[in-house]
């Protein structure tokens, strides 16, 4: 199916911890090389000697050179990530050890992995399809609970499984259509016109359950944008700031690592919320906002999945709704400053709020995430699309799929049936990789990290 | 010898790897309860039925709820780092999967750990001692390879081998000392004062070279400071670009992570080099800078422990070479564009140069490793001083020492030298920490990372 990769055959090693200091860092080695070459280094014991799936410590010298004490574990082909002769080696987390011990790999036979080269083999080698290996790139590059939850569901085969019962039925159906091809001065049909049809309802009802699914998996994946505006002294950088603490709180415990690219980024429900600050934007443009008005940063905001509207609670919504009805947004009201004042209008659609004191926040994010649900249930173990890549083929394969239920309609013959059934078979195909060019493979590993 | 900690007890959890997006992430945990914490978490297998050192492929799930597919790593007390039953979990490398993992740790019985308690356990559980325990911090912070080497050194036990040695000799020679006050009316001498003395001026030679080697043991783990100073326009951007972009090409290809935090380093020869940028001060104060003149610009790096002043060829020194000796500085002469100009001064004592052609920038680079060697050399088995804690408590032990070596000069009573050299045992003892308190053992393990 696929032309040998350059390098395939070769042993490769990265890091495969994030870079920085940390009390560990793992640097990993796969390949047929990998006990051969870590075996020379490793003072203490005879690796190749040593069975799968065991831990050895020992201390790394190359030329009487001391690298580093260490803990190797050994994965024999072809129990392991990329199904070849795997050992993972657990330093000291120092940049400089790491990067010591890695060049002494290198120096030993062994060359620097490609972005995503680890999975790829894994993929080559028939441990994961390609939606599993993408899924896994996903996974590590998750923001949210419900996108890792998506990720590993996908990792582990569900929206692979769904789509090879859907091909395989597909391809028997066409295997038969094509032996009528061969019968075809005698006008028999071996493939059951009905139960054809029966088939592609269920594959068009089943792709468009699919397609379907994107707009939450998308959302899941990438998160929902959610434009705060107001007008001034609303109270929209309260509210971000209360929104935004209490999520720091959990946050920070581990990581924060997100905050340097995403500006503000809020995780309610498992649901990955970006923020677009437009209080921010109305610091440094009061002037400008106040003369062309609210609908101008409304303009502003027109990519945002969810516009929160927030107006001080003694003046209500004013014409806000309405406008922001005609422009189609999907959008929350949220009264402000209910603690503060005794006329507080209690609109029944709006939720009504104390960004100060936090009073109605918690409601805040229910709406939040009911938006976003909408009645579908993220905890279900349906198979959910969260990839374009996936999302462009399915809408191939019911293009597809839509040109046989159309043509079984007319009665046109069974060579031009299979011609479709093949094209749709083709996308859902290039899904899973079982047809795909190596470019295109090359193209969709590159965007892994290096030492996945 | 030590009050029990709080929660020594516990089985505690942490993240062992750098926080942020990898392949992997490994969340470490160690204590008595470890392998059932993990084990329920685990699927597949029955943890608590495997030995010790093998590796296991398996979902952990909580409640139902799937929260990654892993590798986990079974260490049994007491053959683990901290001398408990530990468990790595190698999750796929996502902040988010990692915060469930740990918090699923948590609400299964473990407390988050605090900054080097997993260290601070195999001391208290006797696989370290202190000197080495410190060590493990300097080998992960380590910003060269000749600081790995001496905390690899220090972690294997060769500085602690030296001190166990010294220590063992002055307590069988004070044991004896204080039988004799026990036979203090008969005048009896158990403790012969010629091989005392003798000892005595072993442990001063040896105490006096360890101290000596504080000084290239403090420069290894904290790098040398550079200060590039010149006349404006003499080339000290190019200088520092030329050396930078060498450096930079081998580093970028591991990581590149030193350089949010430090500015500008250089590891030449497995050494650190910490440039301090005056081209770039320049930029913005030029022309007070060229009134004051260039003394000026040395004030300001009277901190450097290297000055390197860059001059133009054809202009030659002036007088800088008696200002910088005057100034007690150990400085490097360097003169620039020797390819542009027919006419350049060639100095003999000066390193000549073209930054833009790099040009002897490995002979500045040989100068500067030498300056810093000074005759030493770092490849050798010798233990060496880098803490400036054991430094400090060295400084005692070679005063104590120094009393004792006066008070057999003096024929002063044996229980006047036994003070004394009880005084040289107590600091012996606070570097490898068999002489300690909690609190200040809190305060040394405080600095580590966390999950470590």
């Amino acid at each position: 199916m696929l032309g040998k990769l350059s390098g395939w055959g070769d042993t490769i090693v990265a890091l495969a911890t994030p870079p920085g200091i940390g009390a560990i860092g793992v640097i990993r080695v796969s390949g047929p090389e990998a006990f051969t070459i870590v075996g020379r280094l490793f003072t203490g014991k005879d690796l190749s000697a040593e069975t799968s799936h065991t831990l050895h410590v020992g201390l790394l010298v190359e030329n009487g050179e001391q690298l580093d004490e260490v803990v190797v574990s050994l994965f024999r082909a072809p129990r392991s990530y990329t199904g070849e002769n795997v050992i993972e080696i657990s330093c000291h987390g120092s940049p400089v050890v790491l990067e010591r011990v890695i060049q002494a790999v290198v120096r030993g036979g062994a060359r620097l992995a490609r972005a995503g080269e680890f999975t790829q083999r894994a993929f080559l080698n028939g441990k994961l399809d390609l939606a599993q290996a993408e899924a896994v790139a996903d996974l590590i590059a998750s923001g949210s609970a419900a996108g890792a939850r998506a990720a590993l569901h996908t990792i582990r085969g569900g929206f692979s499984r769904a789509l090879r019962e859907l091909r395989e039925r597909l391809i028997s159906f066409s295997a038969l259509i094509e032996l009528e091809l061969d019968f075809s001065q005698e006008d028999v049909e071996f493939a059951d016109r009905t139960q054809l049809y029966q088939l592609i309802s269920e594959a068009t009802v089943m792709t468009a359950e699919l397609l379907q699914s994107f707009r939450l998996g998308n959302v899941i994946r990438n998160g929902v944008s959610v434009a705060i505006v107001g007008k001034p002294n609303a109270g929209k950088s309260t509210l971000l700031n209360t929104l935004l603490n209490e999520e720091r709180a959990i946050v920070s415990e581990i990581a924060g690592t997100t905050r340097d690219t995403i500006e503000e980024t809020l995780n309610i429900g498992g649901i990955l919320f970006r923020l677009i600050d437009t209080a921010g934007i109305r610091q440094h443009t009061t002037d400008t906002i106040e003369q062309i008005g609210v609908g101008r940063s409304l303009e502003k905001m027109e990519a945002a999945d969810i516009v929160l509207y927030l107006f001080d609670a003694r003046e209500g919504v004013d014409g806000m709704r309405g406008e922001l009805m005609s422009r189609g947004k999907v959008f929350v009201l949220v009264g402000n400053k209910v603690d503060v004042f005794e006329g507080a209008v209690d609109d029944p659609e709006a939720v009504m709020i104390s960004a100060r004191s936090g009073f109605g926040v918690d409601s805040l994010k229910k709406r939040l995430v009911e938006l976003v649900l909408q009645g579908e249930t993220m905890l279900g173990d349906g198979a959910m699309v969260t990839n374009a890549r996936h999302y462009q083929a399915l809408v191939k394969v019911a293009e597809a799929l839509e040109a046989v239920a159309r043509g079984l309609d007319d009665l046109i013959p069974g060579d031009l049936l299979a011609l479709d059934i093949r094209v749709a078979l083709h996308y859902l195909g290039e899904i899973t990789g079982e047809i795909t060019t190596e470019e295109r493979l090359g193209y969709i590993f590159s965007k892994f990290c290096i030492g996945k």
